[in-house]
């Protein structure tokens, strides 16, 4: 293993803790590995070291490369400068990927509590966003950045359809960082048709970091595994590393073809509607199905367009079980059709 | 096993039909066990079989002695009857309850989907209130009931202290009911101070089931043990049952101890605060502790009781860090302080 | 659920409960289902209820259609009698498959410790062979055979290339029936390249049955869940039945090819190696590449050959890495020559 | 996190290399952690690396101070070489024991393959005998032994009550090391009455390693979580680290207390039978429990006896359903009765 240890800012005593796997022939050659940033909490005015390295071995023992965001505290200057340093250091990554066997396309970040903060701006806003972030008992809305630090922003706020997928860890009874940060910024990537899992323990309270070394009291014996429970969800959204080298994602993405060039049963449903003309006639049998579909879940169609209209048509077209061969005509037809930004 | 069915009301079709487990040595000798009333869904317009039987099925194999409840459809006259449908079957239940051995202080209810929102409504308004509940994919708001009935009560507007404690399923991806439902009820819940667990999957539409059936399509893999993961919760909360009787729960239960004649440390701090005098100098040390501990958490003093007065006194302390002995001193104290309903 | 009871000896008081379940959508349509035949233990003096109906429950919530043999007792008979009640309820079942919605082809069965006995015995010998047996603290080797009914057949001695697949579960500080049998089993299975899985705890003792049911003292918590992990395991072996049928077995299956009229990838090497002439030169680059492996491997090219004489032709070509391409040209000419039985 | 590299002998290129928690708060204030010394695989031609550095984070992430061992090759004088570097290799751990924060009382071994072989060895016969062994698709056997180095101890020949308690790890396809390698420890193993757990994958071939990370091809899926497994057996064997120090261990030793200088319900049942005397007469009511307890389980008495004599007085006396406050009684008794070797 080797330890690399980068400072981002000396006088503001932030700095980048690298960690590599000792090469070895596990993956017949040496690979690009995934990557995660682990970002600890202590409100900005501390770095919680239990949630420092024992996460970042936690994820290297899954075969990630893992990095160390000591970021700047309060009385060195604090926000913005944690977001800089944020965004200096997965700079650092991506120059460095290649030396240290890191895949530019499967890099996560994993932010404990006010870290969570920092993970969940990265995730909505920061230049730098990673594919995935893993975001534990983490402060999300203005009332709770306040108390740590007044004026910094609520990252829920900027949850868009281009945020990262998230995995979401809270204790129901956490009275450091309250329930509603979680609830609230799951509320708004569920709106935004952004993926996200999440689990909340009726126990657990606050700080209880990877739970793996039993230093938590009473927790959740269902969060207990959640370091596992993050590695299998991050190699669903991203892809597993195996000796043939990355999977593909379990689950399909969505949204990003709403950019393409031309459409395609990957565009959101939104996004064809908007379209009208061909593309809209094309789709006239699947419309046919969702009427009835709308009708049996005792929605009105237009309610039910609204309720689809964040996701795939190819989706769309399953949930109303149009016949496959259907689909594929239809994605062939409109795999002609240019997608023209209308909104 | 033994299946006995009861009609509920011949003229509305609904009825409860109770499973009861082949009585054999397992136990020592034949004791009461816990029970759970499984509530199908099917948009109050039909009884989701796959949501009857196999849930039955998966919690007896546990041993518990179950039942489901086949309520009044919209066609056969609807709310409030689904409502009257459940009363009535938990009487029969409670009054059958030592021939059936059935412990009557271990019963529970599971629904789906409007099951859920007739589970919801057992959980928080019923007259037959159930000891937990398991809420799968549940209806909640008001808009989601009035596209199933309009008028219908939304449950999550009847939380309070006194609500059973919550078991919630729900996949981010559900678009017959809208994540919103669970989000919703966990909100209130936790503002409560209601214990609840909720497990959200990025992917798992809806009427998934129990999933110990590969019937789903995509569900998200930390879901499709959530049967097992409901059964071991509802232990914690409510005793598991053992060859030596029922163990005690895992994790306090919380508020009901307001209602007794004498304080005591299962009181939450709000009822404590409210007697001020006597019972509020004997917390000096406490109120000690939470100052600093608050200053810690950038909370002011005041913000810091408030976040904390859903809790018991004894867990208050616990985060204090108040002294074991000074703890069992000031609960001696209390247990003479006659508890005076202020508010 | 519906649930027939079959005599199957009025004046050996043996029968045949079938339990099924209530059909409904959740497999699209109604499908044949698994079946899996339970068989209670109690050193054949005794029927183990906790060894019968709750685990005909826990395969039944994961779809199986079920069924308990209560076979003839000692003081009713005893051997050969249990052996002939198995075989008439198989036959039962077999007839009464298509209205049952009973898969001939996914037939299991499961015994604990006599029970166990009876149900190896099905699987090495009896004439309705199941596609795969889960044996829990079973009674193997003649010793036990004899302290329970002297004479009894010890099943290990029947293991062959033909036997099936099984599913081992015991305890090591079993007092009642010592490991040595289940061991001695695994090693007669691995020896014949009989599909095998094993779990031993270091506690358990004998009788937890599911252990669902807490109602084990010391249990081994990797034992805990066994019921579950033989579901996968007897999904791995047959197939899971989903909404689109049953799948594929996750492992190939070995062996039975060898019985096919052409040669194939699928034969064991032993097969192919007996047949000599074109088959064997065919093989000239495999054996080249065994030459090797054995040398890495410390073995002598004779001993390596035994070692994986076992084997599917197509695994000894992947353990050796032969090229894809290659493999698909020998099976392709495999497939023109005729497997003729020399041994 | 701290690397440490001691060279144990320059000219045979044997060396331990220790890694360090950085030590943070987790646990209350810096503790002992237990040690894990890792001893990878290669038929002793070799260090498969695999085997070494991601075992060693695997046990880091749950808090252990880990070591990785490697040993003297074939190549540079080969066996007995081995264990002097293993026994040199615990020296230099034990005398830093209080430097490193390793606790010397929670010391394990992990070796895979040829480093499961040094592992049993340690486990069975080195002078510095861990407190528990892992032992992942180990070479036992002496024809296994020879094929590596002639000569070789075959470690299942020491077994006896004083070998330390082992978790085996071996899949049924093995064709590097044949299973009948990990079946003969275990057999061994329960002889002598030491605490063992295996598990044995239908598939898995030879060296998957730690498969938290997808290396391996197909892998039985009841394996793939091994490590975490260990992890928790470990525990059970020698107790959980926690904020309060460690924990009991959650199952009782046996056979030591054959030792002690006065006899007490932890000595063994052969252990008091050998006494005759006064402590034969304590246990009267105990012997009549016996007789009726065998007859039961179709055993001779003397059958029983025997079968039981590796157990704990204290255990058969559970097994007996001797009632507890009998057993308070002659615990007493024997407590004043000096422990006489005879055998």
């Amino acid at each position: 293993m080797q330890i690399i240890k980068k400072v981002l800012s000396a006088e503001r005593n932030s700095s980048l803790t690298i960690y590599l796997n000792a090469e070895n022939n596990e993956f017949g050659e040496p690979r690009p590995r995934p990557f995660i940033l682990i970002i600890p909490g202590g409100g900005y005015g501390d770095w919680s070291e239990t949630e420092a390295e024992p996460a970042a071995l936690a994820y290297m023992a899954a075969g990630y490369q893992a990095g160390i965001l000591r970021y700047t505290l309060k009385d060195d200057g604090g926000w913005p400068h944690p977001l800089e340093d944020y965004e200096k250091a997965m700079d650092i990554v991506m120059r460095g990927a290649d030396e240290w066997l890191i895949d530019r396309d499967h890099v996560a970040v994993a932010g404990f509590s006010a870290g969570g903060h920092l993970a969940a701006c990265a995730a909505t806003f920061a230049e730098h966003k990673p594919n995935a972030a893993v975001l534990v008992y983490p402060s999300i809305v203005q009332a709770e950045c306040d108390t740590c630090q007044p004026g910094m922003p609520a990252p829920h706020e900027y949850v868009d359809g281009n945020t990262a997928p998230c995995f979401i860890l809270a204790a129901r009874d956490d009275v450091a960082v309250s329930l509603a940060n979680a609830l609230t910024m799951a509320s708004d990537l569920e709106r935004a048709g952004v993926r996200f899992e999440m689990h909340i323990g009726s126990f657990g309270s606050h700080g209880f970091s990877t739970t793996i070394r039993n230093i938590s009291g009473e927790v959740c014996p269902r969060l207990t595994d959640w370091v596992r429970d993050s590695i299998e969800w991050l190699g669903e959204i991203m892809g597993f590393l195996t000796i043939e080298g990355f999977t593909k994602p379990l689950f399909p993405r969505y949204l990003p073809a709403d950019n393409d060039e031309y459409l395609s049963l990957e565009c959101s449903l939104a996004r064809v509607c908007e379209q009208g003309g061909e593309a809209e006639e094309l789709l006239a049998p699947l419309w046919e199905l969702m009427e009835k579909d709308a009708e049996y879940r005792a929605f009105s169609f237009a309610g039910w367009k609204l309720a689809l209209e964040g996701y795939t048509l190819r989706r769309v077209m399953e949930i109303s079980r149009l016949p496959k061969k259907d689909m594929v005509e239809i994605g062939k037809k409109l795999s002609r059709i240019p997608n023209i930004r209308k909104g």
